[in-house]
């Protein structure tokens, strides 16, 4: 079995890819929050962790960038999924028998025309995740509760699946990665992050993207965050689309000390497969 | 008289920076939230809006990035103000009668030390805004309320300053824009900030701001946001040190078409100073 630690609970999101990712040799270790996943995998409780890093509407998830940071963990893989909400309710209970929606605030935003429609008369209850809602309807016994969440999570909790794809804009991808304490050699991998801060003379963060390009190497994402008591600089966080041990990939991260003051990378991995909830390749 | 859009109430940190920019000109047209500020500034009902754009600890105000690419508004000014708090109470209340504080969820987490010492057994009340949360107090006539805010927010609301300086940590920054709708010509400017997509090619990132490093112009921040419906591509935000009318920056601007597929000049503006609330320069 490999231990996975990942954040939310049976049926979540989280454990959809995990699923997808790691098989039936899955052993889910649910946490509350992404923090306690970090924590989790750096203290070797698990052997991986899951979380997301970014979603296509909403942005990325910055404090997880902050964790990457703060944790001495590795980026092993990389996934999208398309995110697709069902409406679960206990079962035998029916459309009109539903009183009250609990989800995850994003979740609910996500399926506003569906709630407009169908919820105009149920209470809104917002908690802190998605397949967490189902659990609290079992766990509480609220027969006249409904909750937003992935299909994943109808079974866990014995719940039915009343209506599916209830989410207004289709094209909601979360982009997630797969982390797990150090490792000394990475194969097979064609993409790589880092993060680096840019040294303190002009021009320093358009050199490093100049030793990208000139070895031809795609940069797919660049991110940034504050720096904690040096004011309106930042960590930048780079994706770019080859492996660590390549000799390009190598010669950027040997010429880039020059334009920074400090580099780390955070991983390198394949680039991730696009599959929808039920693992369709998309 | 000047009419500026802020965001917040009488006394808000967007006010102390309305009133050191705009001086005794000001009329302040107060905004429940910025969406509204970007509106009624776009509706030229005020001539000015005042809005936050990144803090030094908790990072970039996102959804203002969002609003500047929605509405055709232009960047006039920058400001950074240092951040420092105040425990504010109605007339006469001693510290030990408080028995709860208001105050946005951001000011309260800034001065946990502070409330860990003092304010032990205080109910904690989250609001939408520090000022704001005077306001209520005043209006509710809550006798043993407290408020977290700006000493600003004193006067307007009759309150008395308890305590100042009650942030844990004193590297405090917030970086402000000054936004109006559109002008002809930008004079006396060294500073511009543009929005950018890159051309779907590799490298046409890197190709971005080699363009700035060939004419030694320095990238003093990027930010990204996600395109919606153009999965795992961004805008860009970037803010560079040079005027809009300067040879090199025009030079740039001109040659960066071949690797964007769509640029907006958001503002050129003087680079901003920093003050405290006093109006101090720093």
């Amino acid at each position: 079995m490999v231990k996975v630690a990942i954040q939310g609970e049976a049926g979540s999101y989280h454990e959809v890819v995990a699923k997808q990712f790691f098989g039936d040799e899955l052993e889910s270790i649910y946490c509350s929050d992404f923090e306690t996943v970090f924590e989790n995998t750096y203290q070797k409780e698990s052997d991986y962790g899951v979380i997301a890093i970014e979603n296509s509407i909403v942005g990325s998830l910055l404090d997880n960038y902050d964790l990457l940071l703060r944790y001495d963990l590795r980026i092993r893989g990389e996934r999208y999924l398309r995110i697709s909400h069902s409406l679960l309710v206990p079962q035998g209970v029916k459309a009109r028998d539903v009183q009250e929606v609990l989800s995850h605030p994003i979740a609910l935003r996500q399926c506003k025309s569906f709630l407009k429609r169908y919820g105009r008369k149920w209470r809104i209850l917002e908690t802190e995740d998605t397949a967490g809602s189902c659990k609290i309807i079992q766990e509480e016994g609220r027969p006249f509760s409904a909750a937003i969440a992935s299909a994943h999570a109808a079974e866990p909790y014995g719940m039915e699946i009343l209506f599916e794809g209830i989410e207004t804009n289709k094209r909601n991808y979360t982009r997630f990665f797969i982390i797990s304490p150090k490792v000394k050699f990475e194969e097979n991998v064609n993409k790589t992050s880092i993060v680096f801060t840019a040294a303190d003379k002009p021009g320093s963060l358009g050199r490093v993207f100049q030793l990208f390009a000139e070895e031809k190497i795609n940069v797919s994402k660049i991110e940034s965050r504050p720096i904690l008591g040096a004011e309106w600089q930042y960590y930048f966080y780079l994706d770019y689309e080859e492996g660590l041990e390549h000799p390009a990939s190598k010669r950027v991260l040997e010429k880039i000390h020059e334009f920074v003051d400090f580099v780390r990378v955070l991983g390198s991995y394949r680039k991730g497969v696009l599959t929808d909830t039920s693992g369709n390749f998309l």
